[in-house]
């Protein structure tokens, strides 16, 4: 199969010296490609400069990206040549608009014409005292995937902090079904130390447990060629 | 020599998945670093997980550091027992303190009340279309440093955007007012493309120019080392 595998964070510029990150060491998405190569897949890897890559190798093309923007335009057409998608890149919810210092918010009558504004320096003035960042909704990618080629099977990812599995479980199947996503891998940020990273990979109605980042991958594979053979 | 060099940039969590970065790769810190080595100094090197480093080695100690907070407080005993801090860290200007939607912003009449709010979520909530971080000032690591060891050598950095030679040494030179700083190593990120990093080293009176991150590093070296034998 041709999997596409997109792991890392991106990162939305505040300006040219700032952004605002999300973290991921792109160490879970490495290790499912690492994988996926190792029984005969091709892969695409869709990643970002500052996270954990596999080697080289025969069937493993990497892409670079940075913001949300660069990963929608990047998408779109590998998703149309692929089989699967393994969406497990940190995507910005949020992307930078303007920002500016305390004064001129509390200056200004309707805060919304902020919205309006953009900063004209290349690195924003670091004088005040406080400043205020405004930010927009970034477009969710994951839900045009479907869209762009309703055949693929898409594995979505879903990172909760500090959750009850109830909560994380009713989350991941809200994005199945806003989705179209096949599967979701749910996973609770206290749930991943060191070498225990318990995630559960969920469809409409059933859950499995993994324990490790290598227990994820394996589930994810084994999962998606029970589905070609089954589909 | 006893050598401090800080590289990297800091990070400033926003929540427990999102954080305020400052580019930096770190490279030219691990130059200096490395040349630093070959000439016989003895090197701490404070920096980020982010970065690149030089390979372990004889004389070499390296210490990761997150934020603007774990920054100050690690240099403080570290800037009392070096004779030279090479400060070319990207350090965090500002630190989240509240994120909140537009609705709550638009609904507080005194929006300095908002300064005092804390996000009590792990993962702020990422339902509202538009949402504002408020942020307050970090303090200025580099003006505690004289007041640390007054007989250290202080060698600031300052990288601004696309403006003037006589721009760039002005603020140079405010820095080196302020902070008592011996030199500041001037640059423009404009300058900065490939293996080009144009950079002045300014003075009081004076500023020399080097045109790669290597030259930069020999420079800096070559300066401290005549500064030792006059001082």
């Amino acid at each position: 199969m041709k999997l596409l595998i997109t792991t890392g964070g991106t990162s939305e510029a505040i300006d040219q010296v700032r952004a605002i990150t999300n973290h991921a060491s792109g160490n879970l998405g490495k290790i499912i490609a690492e994988q996926a190569l190792r029984i005969g897949h091709e892969v695409t890897l869709v990643t970002t400069k500052q996270a954990v890559k596999p080697e080289p190798q025969k069937n493993l093309t990497i892409i670079e990206i940075t913001n949300v923007e660069s990963l929608q335009s990047t998408l779109e057409p590998l998703v149309k040549t692929h089989h699967v998608l393994i969406h497990s890149m940190a995507v910005s919810d949020y992307t930078p608009v303007y920002m500016t210092g305390l004064d001129e918010v509390q200056a200004t009558e309707d805060i919304t014409s902020l919205l309006d504004k953009k900063n004209a320096e290349s690195k924003i003035s670091s004088k005040d005292d406080y400043q205020v960042l405004f930010l927009k909704k970034t477009p969710k990618v994951i839900s045009y995937v479907k869209q762009w080629n309703p055949t693929i099977q898409l594995i979505g990812f879903k990172l909760l902090v500090d959750v009850s599995k109830e909560e994380l479980f009713a989350v991941a199947r809200q994005s199945i079904e806003r989705n179209g996503a096949d599967y979701i891998l749910a996973n609770d940020l206290t749930d991943i130390k060191g070498n225990q990273h318990i995630a559960y990979l969920v469809d409409k109605t059933s859950e499995v447990q993994a324990q490790t980042k290598e227990e994820i991958a394996q589930l994810i594979l084994e999962t998606l060629e029970k589905g070609e053979k089954h589909g």
